[in-house]
């Protein structure tokens, strides 16, 4: 449970197994969130996703605008990988008409970059508190109105947003949306097919409500990610994410309650870590593979 | 907004106001928490709140042991300071027999103090996963058990236990109890004069039910303890907390929040922070007695 990552069995965990082979149906819900091999363009992680038998990816803007939105496309349709999620869109909290504009615009860039990579939704990350501000009600009234603005675009265009609630830590900085029973209220303004929301278990393991909460959210739920929480966290709490097994989630009730809600897509694995990114991106993925059969499948 | 400590004002704040003399009417509810001053032993921190006109201070049980807890008594009971709280007992968490007897033992012991010092209530903080469990269910259940255990005992000394939910990011190390709604529906189990609830602004300000959750506490709120939200946080999360101003929570709708729900007792200002710490004990005072009157008053 340190901010290390090992490659093999966290302790007082059960022995490690053989890595799956591609092909094994126990893989067939898994899916690569392209930030846990951050170092990898979308051509290598479409590769290593391709040749380890992961059947779903999860991209990243700034490796799809590195590799070209179109180029990027073709490899992926032709891969025949199924893309779980782009992260991401969201930072809609400014008080500043002109910042709040070119917010705007850029998450309807984003949407029209899910709609060409045919990704099942666009997960957005609503923003913290702008610079110097203490009215944490007011920024969440403007993720409201900022929604209202962009759900008629998503809706013509078929992309469904995604709401992330993310960690109470990160509620100044990054995301004022800190409950999944928050996300959900907001959610629940729009139609289901418009505004989902993503149940990460790094974010809401915590909660005393989540399991009513992932119950109450049903087919609100667009993205399930998961990632263990480690204790104690790293001096950059961003990078506090861990493999699975090698923090405090237990991952399987919430896992259970994901498909008691009806959700039936992909198990994104997304892991900030220093240490992962450090490591070989076919070790990493070997891992995780073996890690997400002994701990969520 | 930094993990520094200014002494006079924030960033974009208003000025400074000279320091309020003692006797000044607006100091009548502010209370010191010892560890705002940690390196202060017993007597120190109750002359400096004699001094400065602070009328109430929340004592620690480590100093209490340095100081003796007879001669803390007779101390605190001449210097004519209200003891707004003890802190703290709790830790209740271990699956392990021995353990668990040991923190009942020490927690029966905690009560006693806080009855014999004349302590408002005695905070709680209930304690993390134990080392090596992903079981945070039972670990809940396990706070709920030990409470029933310890109420009656509480009851018979004429001591409140108050139970103090925790930033979720504490919730694997340090505190299962993570909202403040978490902690009232663990309350409800028992009368309100037996068991109530800490509202800490560090621990609940990012919560959307907050204001809902302080209402529904009503005249279970034991105590109103404040501290700013560092934004980022240092390395050492424990130490997050700041002087009220310098960081991103908006203290007057909580406290609003707080006496609208019946709550009349004192105000304690705790805070954990290597840099007050550092600091000279009558600056800080000095900088907090201002720092409540422009922030939170």
């Amino acid at each position: 449970m340190s901010g290390g990552f090992a490659v093999d069995v966290p302790s007082g965990r059960p022995a490690s197994i053989e890595t799956p082979r591609p092909g094994d149906p126990r893989l067939a819900r898994l899916s690569l969130n392209q930030w846990t091999t951050r170092h990898w363009g979308v051509t290598e992680a479409v590769t290593g996703c391709v040749r380890s038998g992961i059947p779903a990816i999860g991209l990243w803007r700034q490796q799809i605008a590195e590799h070209g939105l179109a180029e990027s496309a073709k490899l992926v349709r032709e891969s025949g990988l199924r893309v779980s999620s782009l992260c991401r869109g969201g930072f809609l909290t400014s008080a500043d008409p002109t910042a709040s504009a070119a917010a705007l615009d850029d998450n309807r860039r984003a949407i029209d970059e899910a709609a060409t990579l045919g990704a099942d939704c666009l997960v957005l990350v609503v923003g913290g508190l702008p610079a110097g501000s203490r009215d944490l009600a007011g920024a969440r009234d403007r993720v409201a109105e900022a929604l209202g603005e962009l759900v008629p675009y998503a809706l013509d265009t078929g992309v469904r947003l995604a709401l992330e609630p993310l960690h109470p830590m990160y509620c100044a900085d990054r995301a004022v949306l800190s409950t999944l029973g928050q996300a959900v209220d907001l959610a629940s303004r729009w139609p289901a097919e418009a505004v989902g929301v993503v149940v990460d278990t790094f974010h809401v393991w915590w909660d005393p409500g989540v399991l009513e909460q992932i119950a109450r959210a049903g087919d609100r739920i667009a993205s399930f990610q998961v990632c263990d929480f480690l204790v104690p966290l790293p001096a950059d709490i961003l990078m506090g994410r861990g493999m699975m097994g090698d923090g405090v989630i237990d991952f399987r009730p919430l896992r259970a309650a994901v498909e008691a809600a009806g959700y039936r897509g992909p198990v994104e694995v997304e892991i900030f870590n220093a240490d992962i990114w450090a490591a070989d991106g076919n070790e990493v993925i070997a891992t995780l593979i073996r890690r997400y059969i002994t701990e969520v499948f």
